[in-house]
């Protein structure tokens, strides 16, 4: 599998989420589960005609109320709607925060029906994100769902309003949609960044298309664009226990895209997603992309590249703008892929820093002082390459993740 | 393999180091390989009658010139003695950096061998520490080789200097002795902590004895030892170019151990020598041991122990004395081990804060405002133990390790 490419024609607009595309309502409001009183409730509706559905899920073994009960939901391929709260993840939770996530799902396929669209608990996935261990405070959000219906009937969009009510130490909303020459589109909202927010976790996105798809159909295009984004978008190695892609196709605009558009498309929308979650990660001074070539594979290209990604020596000397690649030779080095340890090559924002595992000349007056780091590595021994994107380690990363902030 | 046992009988002590054994000298000076100017050269010189030797290196695949030098000249089992600078790692140096180790060692036998000491450079072990990528000063080098010799000529003990001059950014020298009932010893000295200091790296570790043993016998326990002390003190998941722990014998006291009881002084003076480490390790502001059972297998519990011990989020939780033990489930769920996501049980300082993977009354209160937390994780699916030492991630981690404070 190699990466998608980004689609030729059409356009990508970030003023526009999942409301884009035709057939897709949305709204947020606060319900109180946030004791801050911050938005914390969002809704994601369908109108159809169709409702097929594809979800990638954390890879964590631990997984939180939420991602068990859209698992099972999605088997059927069909999604009418998504519920997202922030202010609790709802995960180390036990039985009873299952039944948490049921009672959500069954409220609100009531209020659904109440308001003239027949729905089953069965096509409502829902996501949740905050804490680990607290049950949600479910006084505040049974009625909220309620509210929430009410405010979605209300208005044809509030696809940012939905945005808005995902955020927990976002700094700003991240939306995303692609117009494909005016005649179908993709569009997608998204929080968080790996599993960075202080006592918080989870990277939550949802996808809209208006295009005609089967579930299988969407879900091959969401894998796809999901390994090439935001699996690599690699900040502290951290895969929470709540991490969910969504992806919901109503066929409204009557265009059947062939799977390479609908890839496309798809990629290009998740692919800005991983860009914006990246630009706004916590305590990030530093925006890296790691791109290893030459390897024996591309999955040891991709071994190599979350190595020094995660690599903390690395990461504490970007943020320091420091051009010490000799740390990036030990990350290297750990990887365990073939290597051949003379045949090294590292550059720095294009200027090679080392060649053949030696330092190049002026390799430590490398001006690393602005906030974009392009790391390349060339490993010398195959064709495999891969690119991941990271942050660097900063004092506001320790400060926001240590409790001292809380 | 099981974890060594610490010995019956004996005394362990840390005001001696490497010369606390009969029959070996050593020395510490300042040759100016340190712009500081501090000590950065030392030496340990084994007088016999015998001249066995083992030694255990990184495994990193990017070797230091010295590593690669001090794994040949091992071949033999026999080591007479052992040169080792700080203020330069001599990593990622090339051809010429190689040639540097070799001309260091030629020089040390050439040193010794004019004081009366017939000796080959293929009887000598090298070890550096220091930035990587850069070539060792050797126009002070090898002055300073010829004048430690004299200054271990002149007495019959440096091990203190010795333990001193290889010090980084170690802010004290570490050292650990064993006398067992008064009739054998092994001495130890070590400077690091994995790979943790700003642009310098390695940890190293001399260890000597007056026993009489074999080199496999040696082998044996030395690998025994490494794997249950150093191999588990995990600060940042980095293992560096130069890692090097070495064990001399050279049957002075006349005894001849038990395999067993050789084992057992190793690993008392191994795991000493791990606790200074830790202990010292830059940054750190608590001590934590994160113990797992209930394992599958030992090398699962190991496993699970490494990845909490490497987790940002959970060591960022510590250095605010955080007891946020959702953190810590979903760092083991992570790990790709067996678990039974809905069984796991954790315990901080022993306060139960987490039961069948649900919160425990009273967990968000547990005090961790002390500087030792012993975190104890239970899976419930075997029989398999493993312990890891590791350190918090704190402000000074990230203020050591940028280039800001170098």
């Amino acid at each position: 599998m190699t990466s998608p490419q980004l689609p030729a024609d059409g356009k990508l607009v970030r003023s526009q989420g999942v409301t884009a595309p035709l057939g897709f309502r949305a709204a947020g409001i606060a319900a109180g589960i946030k004791a801050s009183g911050k938005p914390d409730l969002a809704l994601v509706f369908n109108e159809g005609p169709e409702y097929a559905a594809a979800g990638v899920f954390t890879s964590n073994q631990v997984k939180a109320a939420p991602v068990l009960w859209s698992q099972q939901v999605l088997k059927t391929g069909r999604l009418r709607a998504v519920v997202l709260n922030s202010g609790g993840a709802n995960a180390c939770t036990g039985p009873g925060g299952f039944q948490d996530t049921h009672a959500t799902a069954e409220k609100l396929a009531e209020a659904l029906s109440n308001w003239g669209t027949e729905t089953g608990a069965g096509e409502i996935a829902v996501c949740s994100t905050g804490l680990i261990g607290d049950r949600l405070p479910m006084d505040k959000l049974l009625p909220g769902i309620t509210e929430i219906v009410h405010e979605m009937a209300g208005g044809l969009s509030g696809g940012a309003d939905a945005a808005h009510a995902i955020m927990t130490t976002d700094t700003v909303p991240k939306e995303a949609a692609f117009h494909a020459e005016g005649k179908w589109n993709v569009g997608g909202m998204a929080k968080g960044a790996g599993m960075l927010a202080p006592s918080l976790a989870t990277m939550l996105v949802v996808l809209t298309t208006d295009a005609v798809a089967t579930p299988e159909q969407l879900d091959a295009a969401l894998r796809k664009a999901t390994k090439y984004t935001f699996d690599r978008l690699d900040v502290d190695g951290s895969c929470s226990t709540n991490d969910t892609v969504l992806l919901l196709a109503n066929g409204a605009s009557e265009v059947t895209p062939t799977q390479d558009e609908l890839e496309a498309a798809v990629f290009a929308v998740c692919d800005d997603l991983a860009a914006q979650l990246m630009a706004d990660a916590e305590g990030v001074t530093k925006r890296v992309e790691i791109t290893v070539t030459g390897a024996a594979t591309e999955d040891e290209a991709l071994t190599v590249a979350r190595a020094v990604a995660r690599d903390s020596l690395v990461k504490t000397a970007l943020f320091g703008s420091d051009p010490n690649w000799g740390r990036v030779l030990a990350a290297v080095g750990i990887a365990p892929v073939t290597l051949d340890p003379n045949r090294i090559a590292v550059s720095f924002n294009g200027n090679p820093v080392c060649v053949d595992s030696v330092g190049a000349p002026g390799a430590r007056e490398v001006d690393l002082s602005g906030e974009d780091i392009a790391v390349l590595i060339e490993l010398n021994v195959g064709d495999g390459e891969a690119m991941v994107r990271t942050t660097d380690l900063s004092h506001d990363y320790v400060e926001e993740n240590s409790a001292y902030s809380s």
